[in-house]
């Protein structure tokens, strides 16, 4: 059950109130009430529309995310963002400067930023980011943007919970191209090549056409988009581009197939999540652990026999 | 229980036969009688000496493991290998060359090669060579060679499952020790340098101990052993420091410490992949599952209590 504390910090995030949703992401980053807190935020989700932003560092994710924010604000959507920092030492100045482009919208009330570490939250980054988008949607959040810094397996995990995936290239990117293209180019929906004033820019949106040439025909083909983020060029192209894709997939029964797929996804992984705490706490609480080693040790015992008597502990 | 099928295949492989050996390790790869088989053998294993042999591709690793069970093939010990390839179509004809090398053993009884694809095991690669070991070890073998293409995690994870794991790295390699340093360098107990007459070996080996110098000093320093695999240079000094690291183990009371400890991971591996097992039947056989999710699609319900109460049927 939740606490009077709780339920108050509830009661503001539906009045509105910032502090109250920092504070309740907080909570369900990594705190023991954070199912408490989802329960009780339930039956106000479901209605923000997620974004995933990623691509390589360098590549202009803050600044495009920034200027998206502005077009999306000036018709009067509320935003919400999510920046995943690596936990990497190295990348700290880069993301410092980011953040800072951003913070100039936080003294605006119809924009929340949120960042989050990729590491040490209670049942991984991809399970916190998905309860986050889940306190800002109760919020009122219209869009709701999941920026990542990299395209590592966390990430891509991360983006599997969007409706919609950008990936951002730059020209002059071909050989990175053909590196993540295995990971994360078939999950992008729409793809933006950022600073299109560059040379070789062409070349790079035929590298992405080659690559969907390559891909299932049957598959929706994600457009692309040439922007120049940082002279706000192609946005509101990028805007048009972001809800034809949410028509394309309200238009073929696929909006709510794929939420329901995640929905799935997200049960599964908290199913598993429970039940390998459920196990270390039985080794934990388990004094006859150091025997029962010592007996497969010696072959008194076979792994098997044995994990099948722990597991006759635990299940029905 | 065990089949007369299998008692009989058991039967001959105490008695030494190749063919039996080769059915035992196919059926605890890859059917639903591996923990009838693991039951049986049990209390033939944990006499094997376990030693992983791995390195990125081109570095000799079948030439230095050919040499390496002459060697010992003299000294009149029994060998085991388990050869572990990379299910990618890429390296196919490496791993040809690299097989036909081997085989040239496998008219002496004393030799038995076994290549194990890396996907496609009930629970995963390390749970197959693990198993596999088990089967050669119950089959007399003395040594057992796990020889693995790469370094990725799985590969981690098979030689996190050896008492003695040998690294090869050639001259010339030093973008590459950078770059595989965070996950293999800390877990060799032998360094090789193969091809050790070409140019920079003295090189290769001042960046192996520069790495070692940055490691903690507590922890056991690996030995480095030059080598040229193809004229059989140094192979007799490498038999020398995998003994070492045996008499090292066993006179710190290190020996059965590790193996306790890796038993201990294989059953939680086991326990888990059993839980996971379960609750995919559970989801399968649960007709409610699809307006499970809806309910969770219409915020209804919540993930947290939907995972609740599926997991209220499995666990006690």
């Amino acid at each position: 059950m939740i606490n009077g504390k709780i339920a108050n910090l509830i009661e503001r995030l539906y009045a509105g109130d910032q502090i109250a949703a920092a504070k309740l992401i907080t909570l369900v980053e990594s705190s023991d009430q954070k199912e408490d807190v989802i329960q009780a935020i339930s039956n106000r989700t479901g209605n923000a529309y997620v974004v995933g932003i990623t691509g390589s560092p360098g590549v202009g994710k803050s600044t495009l995310t920034d200027k998206l924010v502005k077009k999306l604000r000036s018709l009067n959507y509320k935003i919400g963002i999510i920046a995943v920092d690596p936990t990497s030492p190295f990348s700290g100045g880069a993301i410092l400067g980011d953040r800072i482009r951003l913070q100039k919208h936080s003294t605006d009330d119809g924009v929340f930023i949120r960042s989050m570490a990729s590491r040490g939250h209670l049942g991984g980054i991809s399970t916190a980011t998905s309860d986050g988008v889940k306190v800002l949607d109760a919020f009122g959040c219209d869009y709701i943007f999941i920026e990542t810094v990299g395209v590592g397996q966390s990430e891509i995990e991360i983006i599997k919970n969007v409706d919609t995936t950008i990936l951002i290239l730059i020209p002059g990117m071909g050989d990175e191209i053909q590196a993540i293209k295995a990971g994360i180019m078939e999950i992008a929906d729409v793809f933006v090549v950022n600073k299109a004033d560059k040379d070789g820019v062409g070349r790079t949106v035929l590298e992405i056409e080659m690559l969907q040439n390559l891909n299932d025909i049957s598959k929706y083909r994600a457009s692309i988009q040439k922007v120049i983020a940082r002279d706000n060029i192609g946005i509101d192209e990028l805007v048009k581009k972001i809800k034809d894709h949410e028509s394309h997939l309200k238009n073929n029964d696929l909006f709510h197939k794929n939420r329901k797929k995640r929905l799935e996804m997200e049960l599964k992984q908290s199913i598993h999540d429970k039940l390998l705490k459920k196990t270390a706490r039985i080794f934990e609480e388990n004094y006859e652990l150091a025997s029962l080693i010592d007996d497969l040790y010696n072959s008194k015992k076979d792994i098997y026999s044995a994990a099948n008597s722990i597991i006759s502990q635990i299940v029905k």
